[in-house]
């Protein structure tokens, strides 16, 4: 008998067809024996609705209502989950985020889990009965409801995973499991079995969409294993664990490409002490999150700068960067829109030397410029024209070994 | 400065429109100086949606999940509406039942109240801030969410009421007030300043929709006064209060008719012991609740028996009747479904004699016959046909003198 912890996204739960199909595949994991706790969000586009319906009531509403609000998504398909698992035979019983004993700070809209109350949670679980639990949500200490921001849902899996002690952590998406690389990209990629919650952070971090960053960042703080799986088929998906030595023989574990970047230059500045800071400074002020940077001391008392920020976010730091020049009394800027990042990610490269050269040859041989270069302990990316991005997806795959062999 | 409770029915919540006319309404209060707690319903069609999206999944939904689905609708309202006095820069703050303090017995779908605990909502009324409380909602002792059941937000807020101690409860509704009879059947009636609980407890059990009795009950067992006002106007309402001698002076509070009424004439039962409690147990089975009932001892050793039930369900009542006399032995069922209840109601019957013989002289001057007479401290029911009812229902008003006089 194993404890299990099941998590469905919005699109599992999306409709009634969709809530008795998992169902069934719960049921499955019930008559085998095991304990199940399952964690859902909100049916997709319901979270939408409601915040449009507040947006039109209230342009800035409090954060405090936003959360009474939208808790009200995950309450209506736990108790719907319950009802499919009963129409099947199976006892099961629903509860709120705060009644599951997910306890967070008093942050609304963006609250931290700080401590799990599981007791009634697992007395449920011991007397058979599959314990539904609303994702995304909490509650703070004195009570007031609250959630726990983008990605939730799968931030309480991990945290139930960890405070009913199971042995198993599965989160159910629209993906068979984590990849080399987007199969959309390199079609030869391949499904990773095992992955370091390390390696997984970094892939997250650089835009792989399968999971947000902070709900790994969770598990490898508490080291909760969890697989990433499908909801629409029974294929085995990938296990997230704590990084054996084993895994080190590989020393690239997948190709991360990001295309949502844009470079800025700044030429001239005046190289003045504090130069860089007040230039970054105004570019935070404006909330953009900038990426990588690479600044040359330049001669004649100008310095220049390059650095990367979301392509959505171009103008808005073109605007700040402006402004702080203007201060300054000096600079020109320059945008780049149509730059991707490359990024290899392995924790292999602690141990392999000569990562970076292998990446450089296989993009020379790709016939591809490297505009800007970052690394870290397990990741080396590279800035590269978009237009080049995909097939230098492809090489690097090929080079790394990682292409499926049929 | 007063506090006041104030409950919104779904139709004056239903759409954003209506939440913000609410919304100007509390704030006016507020704005005099007033202490506000605000008691909503689901928006109108948001129950029957969940209901309907419930039973796809399973036809016979369990009760605890029913509760935990349903009161996802006047969460979203009570968001709503925080947000909309926000928008008007009045500071609020919304609870669901279980955080305002309502608690409840274990019976899920029909909870009744056993507690207030309202320290905290206190806390905030003192602090000036609005709080916005979800209907029909409650938690019991383990924390475990109930609902209580049809009318059951006009029910949280007169227990809200008694739990603040509030000075004034207002229910609005989509009616001006409580009237004399049913201004669509007697143009005349006018609206009642001032009732007692047991008037409106008969007029609301008699068919006078305004109220479910069961929350009128409530007021009367914990003496808490409430006014039942429009919410679409600004018209003084009715007041509902403990009975004060004053009202004495008034013969007849007000007449109600109740259409929905049926005859079950049995003959010829079998005169034995016993014979009435098995007919009565019968129906009582078959879930039929029975209202008049009147029994001849027959000659012969037959008894004779008529009773009325709503007329929906006749059909049920007549089934369950047939068995039983199937099992007694004999016994004849006529059924009579056009007969309607017409209900003169008056505290000031306790001390005023003859109303029996102005009723029955009215009706006979409305050439009306009467098929069925029941009475109690202050009420006097007859049955008549359907199709004399409403003219009757005329004679009748302007015979005790409750005519409006323009």
């Amino acid at each position: 008998m194993a404890r299990i912890v099941k998590k469905f996204g919005g699109t599992s739960v999306g409709d009634v067809d969709r809530i008795q199909n998992v169902a069934r595949v719960i049921k499955a994991e019930y008559d085998n024996g095991n304990e199940v706790v399952v964690v859902v969000s909100a049916r997709s586009g319901v979270t939408n609705q409601l915040i449009a319906r507040a947006k039109a009531i209230n342009p800035n509403p409090a954060d405090r209502e936003m959360d009474m609000l939208l808790v009200a998504g995950e309450q209506e398909t736990i108790a719907l989950t319950a009802m499919a698992l009963h129409a099947l035979g199976v006892d099961a019983v629903s509860m709120t985020g705060a009644m599951a004993g997910i306890k967070t700070d008093p942050y609304h809209t963006r609250a931290r889990i700080v401590r799990m109350e599981c007791q009634q949670l697992i007395e449920y679980l011991e007397k058979k009965r599959v314990v539904i639990v609303a994702g995304f949500q909490g509650a703070n200490e004195l009570g007031q409801i609250t959630t726990l921001g983008r990605g939730g849902s799968d931030l309480s899996a991990i945290a139930l995973a960890k405070g009913v002690d199971a042995d198993l952590c599965q989160i159910y998406t629209d993906v068979d499991g984590v990849y080399t690389a987007d199969p959309r990209i390199v079609p030869k990629a391949r499904k990773i079995q095992e992955i370091s919650y390390e390696e997984m952070l970094e892939l997250a971090s650089l835009g792989t969409k399968v999971m947000q960053a902070r709900s790994v960042e969770f598990s490898n703080k508490y080291n909760v294993p969890f697989e990433v799986r499908s909801s629409f088929n029974n294929n085995p998906g990938t296990i997230v664990k704590e990084e054996v030595s084993s895994m080190e023989d590989v020393v690239v574990r997948g190709i991360a490409l990001d295309k949502n970047q844009a470079k800025v230059i700044i030429t001239n500045i005046p190289d003045k002490p504090g130069s860089a800071a007040k230039v970054f400074q105004g570019i935070s002020d404006a909330n953009v999150v900038v990426d990588m940077i690479v600044q040359n001391i330049g001669r004649n008392g100008v310095a220049n700068m390059t650095f990367t920020v979301p392509q959505d976010d171009m103008d808005r730091a073109s605007k700040a960067v402006e402004e702080i020049l203007a201060e300054l009394g000096g600079g020109e800027v320059t945008l780049v829109g149509d730059v991707a990042k490359l990024s290899v990610v392995g924790v292999g490269m602690r141990s392999h030397s000569g990562v970076a050269g292998q990446l450089f040859a296989a993009l020379s041989e790709a016939k591809t410029n490297i505009q800007l270069i970052s690394t870290s302990e397990i990741k080396i990316s590279v800035v590269i024209a978009e237009g080049d991005a995909e097939e230098a997806t492809r090489v690097v795959h090929t080079a790394f070994g990682l292409d499926r062999v049929d």
